[in-house]
C-alpha cells in the first residue's frame, strides 16, 4: 500500500547536515520511507496524496531517558537538594504506582501527551512494579509510541520504594514473561549501581546476556553520586566498570547523563558502543552540572537527548532540544568551543534516537516513516518570506502540542 | 462597585515570601483590592460572587523589556553572533514597521498573546516609527496591557533602521504628541549609547527633565558592546556615564541586562534608583554571559524581568521566570552563592514590576488588580493531595495560555 505526504519537508539526513525539499512528496510504501521527490514520479500519479499544503512535515522526536512514574510529580520539588527530592517526592510518588487503576489513568495521560507533543520513540524507566509497568508498556502501544520500557530493579539505598533481591529478580522474570507488546520492548533497568546489590547486578547482567536485552541506567549525574559509588566499589576504578563488572556494559547500553564522565570513562563508551543520553534540563533543575555534550561527539561518542522528567520540567522534546542548545551555549562561553547549532540539536533529539532503534537518519529510505507535521499559523507573521531553514529553526523554538498538527509512528498516522 | 473573586489565592507581598489563602477572597472596590480574606466578611454577603472553585489565583506578569518589532522573528537566527543577527534579522525586520497596515496586524496579535499569557505591565521598545508606536500604544490599551512604550530613538550605527538627530527629535515630539492612551503611557528610549548622537542623548535628556518623562535603554549586555562605548566616549569612566551625563541616569530609569555591569557600575545604580531588568533568556541565546541577580538584590538594587523578545525566544513570562531560576542555578553551581527560588523568581516577574509601576507587590491592597486564573486540569493527576505552595510552584513550571482561564488588569477583567 501506497501512500503519500505533501509539505515542505525538513530533516537532518546526518548530524550538522539540514535538508529541504520544498513542496516535495514523501511516499510510503507501507509504512516504509520509499523516498523524497521535488517531483512526484508518474509510477505513483494514481496514488493518493495527502496534501498538507503549507506545513512542515519534519522527523518526529525520540526521548531516551525518562521516569514515566514520575509525570505526576512534573515541576515540584525543583528547589530541594537531590537527596531530599528524591525522598520527599520521587520514591513516594513512584510508590503510588502499586495502584494499578492510578498507573492506568497516569500512563494514558503520558501516553497521550508524548504524541501530542511529536514524540514517537521513547526509553523509559518505569517503577519496581511489575503490573503498573506492563500497563506503561500497553498504553504506549495503544497511543502508537514505541521503544523500550524497564521495570525498574532497585534492592538497597531506595527508600519507599525498595523491593527484596530474590522479589526483585522474581518480578523482573514475571514482566519479561507479560511483554508481548508488537512496538513496545523490554530494557533491563537497574536504577543505578547505588540501589542495586552486587547479587542483583549478577543477575541483571546474566539476563542481558541470556536474553539477549538492552539495558539502560543512570552514570555519573553527580560528584556525590561519583564519591559514593566510589565508597560502595572500592574494587572498580571508576563508575562505568561497576556496569562492566556484571556485564551490562555493552553495544546500546544507554547510560543517562555522563556529566562527569571524565576522558577514560568517555573512552571506555565509545569503545563498547555504550550511549551518553543527554538530559539538559534536568542536570541544570537538580544543580548537577553540564555534560560535554561537543567534546563527545567529537571522541565519537553516540550521543541523544532525555527529557528525564520529572528532574527535567519539560516532557515536550521541542523544548528539550532548546535546553540542550542553551546549556551548550553556556558551556560555548566558558570554553570557547562551538555550541550546538539548531540542526545539531534537533539530530540529537530525533535522527539519534531513531538510529539507536535501527530506524533511519531524517527521512532515510528503507525504514518505517516518524514523523510530525508543524502548523505554523499560529506563530507570528514573519517581515518577509522565509526560507526553509528558517521556518525550521522557529518552528523549534515555537511549536508546542497545539501547532503539531499530524503525528506519525511507525509508519502509521497516530494523530 | 464590589467585586469579589473566589479561588486558591497564591502571592508573594515580600521578595521570597510565598502567602496562600485556600478558598480565599479577593474583595475589589472599583477594580482595586481591598482585602484578601479567609472567610468572606458580613459587609460583602450581598455581593455577588465570582467563583473559580479549585483553580488558583495568582498576581500577573510584569515584562519590563523587550522589542515589541522583533515578535515576528521570534526564534529565529539564535545560530548568528549578535552583529550578525542585528543586519540579517533585528533592523530589517524593525524598518517594516514603516508599513501602517504591517504594524498593526503584527501588534494586534502581540497584545492578544501577551494578555493570554498573564502579562498584563509591560515597558516596551517600539521601532523608530511614529505612527508604528502609536499603533502599538492603541493595541495594548485595547487589549489590556498596561504600562511604558518607547518609540526607539538610533541616529548612529544603525544600518537601515536609522533616522537624522533632526528626524529623531522631531519625531519623539510628534510622538509624544500622540500619546493619548489611558494605560500605555510614554517611556523616552534611547536604543543604546553606540546608536545615539550625543546631540541626541542631550535633547533627549533635556526631555526627559522637562516633561517628567521616563527613561528606558540597555546596559553593558556583552563585552563587546562595553569596549565600543569605552572607544566612543573616552570622556566616561564607565558606560552608564553616557547616560548619566546627560541626565537620563536617574529615579526609575530601567536598563535591560547589566551582564557586565561592576560593582561600581551596579552601586550607581543603586545610588541613582536606576532599575536593572534581567533577560535570562537572551542572555544565553545570544551568549552574552549571565547577570549576578543574586549580587544585584543583596547590595539593593531594583530588579525586575524582561523577556527581550526576539533576543529572548519565550514571550511566555512563565517560562521567562523558569529560564532565570535555571540562569541562576548555572550560576549557583560555579559561586556557590544560592540560586532563585520558585517564589523569588515569581517575585521578580510580577511584583516587582508591579513595584516600578506604583503598584502593590503581591495583592496588595489599595493597587488596582492585575492577577491571572490558572486553571490545573490538564496537568498530570498528582501522586497524593498537593499543598498550595506545591501547586504554585507546579503552575510556574507547567502553566501557558491554555491553562490561564482568567486575566485581570488594573481592575478588569480583560480574558
Amino acid at each position: 500500500m501506497v501512500t503519500i505526504l505533501r509539505g515542505n519537508i525538513i530533516h537532518t539526513p546526518s548530524f550538522g547536515k539540514l535538508e529541504t525539499v520544498p513542496h516535495g512528496y514523501l511516499v510510503l510504501e507501507d509504512g516504509v520511507v520509499a523516498g523524497l521527490f521535488e517531483q512526484l514520479p508518474d509510477r505513483y500519479a494514481a496514488c493518493p496524496v495527502e496534501d498538507f499544503g503549507e506545513k512542515l512535515i519534519l522527523p518526529s522526536f525520540a526521548d531516551l531517558h525518562l521516569h514515566a512514574p514520575q509525570y505526576p510529580m512534573l515541576g515540584m520539588g525543583m528547589d530541594l537538594p537531590l537527596l531530599e527530592w528524591l525522598n520527599a517526592y520521587t520514591f513516594k510518588t513512584e510508590a503510588r504506582f502499586a495502584d494499578t487503576d492510578y498507573a492506568r489513568r497516569v500512563y494514558r495521560s503520558l501516553a497521550a501527551e508524548l504524541i501530542a507533543g511529536g514524540t514517537t520513540r521513547v526509553s523509559m524507566f518505569s517503577s519496581r512494579h511489575t503490573d503498573a509497568t506492563l500497563i506503561l508498556m500497553e498504553e504506549l502501544e495503544r497511543a502508537g509510541v514505541t521503544g523500550y520500557v524497564g521495570k525498574v530493579n532497585m534492592d538497597r539505598n531506595s527508600g519507599v520504594a525498595q523491593e527484596t533481591t530474590e522479589e526483585s529478580i522474581r518480578e523482573t522474570l514475571r514482566w519479561l514473561e507479560g511483554c508481548r507488546f508488537e512496538h513496545v520492548k523490554p530494557i533491563l533497568t537497574p536504577r543505578f549501581t547505588p540501589s542495586c546489590s552486587d547479587a542483583l547486578m549478577a543477575e541483571l547482567g546474566r539476563l542481558a546476556a541470556e536474553r539477549d536485552l538492552p539495558v539502560q541506567s543512570h552514570l555519573s549525574e553527580t560528584t556525590g553520586e561519583v564519591a559514593w559509588v566510589k565508597e560502595l566499589h572500592p574494587e572498580c576504578g571508576q563508575y562505568w566498570e561497576t556496569y562492566a563488572q556484571y556485564g551490562l556494559w555493552k553495544p546500546g547500553t544507554l547510560m543517562a547523563h555522563c556529566v562527569y564522565s571524565d576522558e577514560r570513562e568517555r573512552s571506555a563508551m565509545a569503545e563498547a558502543g555504550v550511549w551518553a543520553i543527554h538530559c539538559a534540563a534536568s542536570n541544570v533543575n537538580i544543580c548537577s552540572g553540564a555534560a560535554p555534550v561537543r567534546r563527545m561527539l567529537e571522541e565519537g561518542l553516540s550521543v541523544a537527548l532525555g527529557s528525564d522528567i520529572a528532574g527535567g520540567d519539560q516532557l515536550a522534546m521541542s523544548q528539550v532540544v532548546v535546553t540542550s542548545i542553551q546549556t551548550s551555549k553556556n558551556m560555548a562561553m566558558e570554553t570557547g568551543e562551538p555550541f550546538l547549532t539548531v540542526p545539531e540539536a534537533f539530530y540529537l533529539g530525533t535522527a539519534a534516537g531513531s538510529r539507536y532503534f535501527g530506524g533511519g537518519e531524517g527521512f532515510a529510505p528503507g525504514h518505517p516513516l516518524h514523523a510530525m507535521v508543524v502548523d505554523e499559523s499560529a506563530f507570528p507573521e514573519p517581515a518577509r518570506e522565509l526560507t526553509l531553514a528558517e521556518r525550521f529553526e522557529r518552528a523549534v523554538y515555537l511549536m508546542d502540542k497545539s501547532s503539531i498538527a499530524a503525528v506519525y509512528s511507525e509508519g502509521r498516522r497516530v494523530k
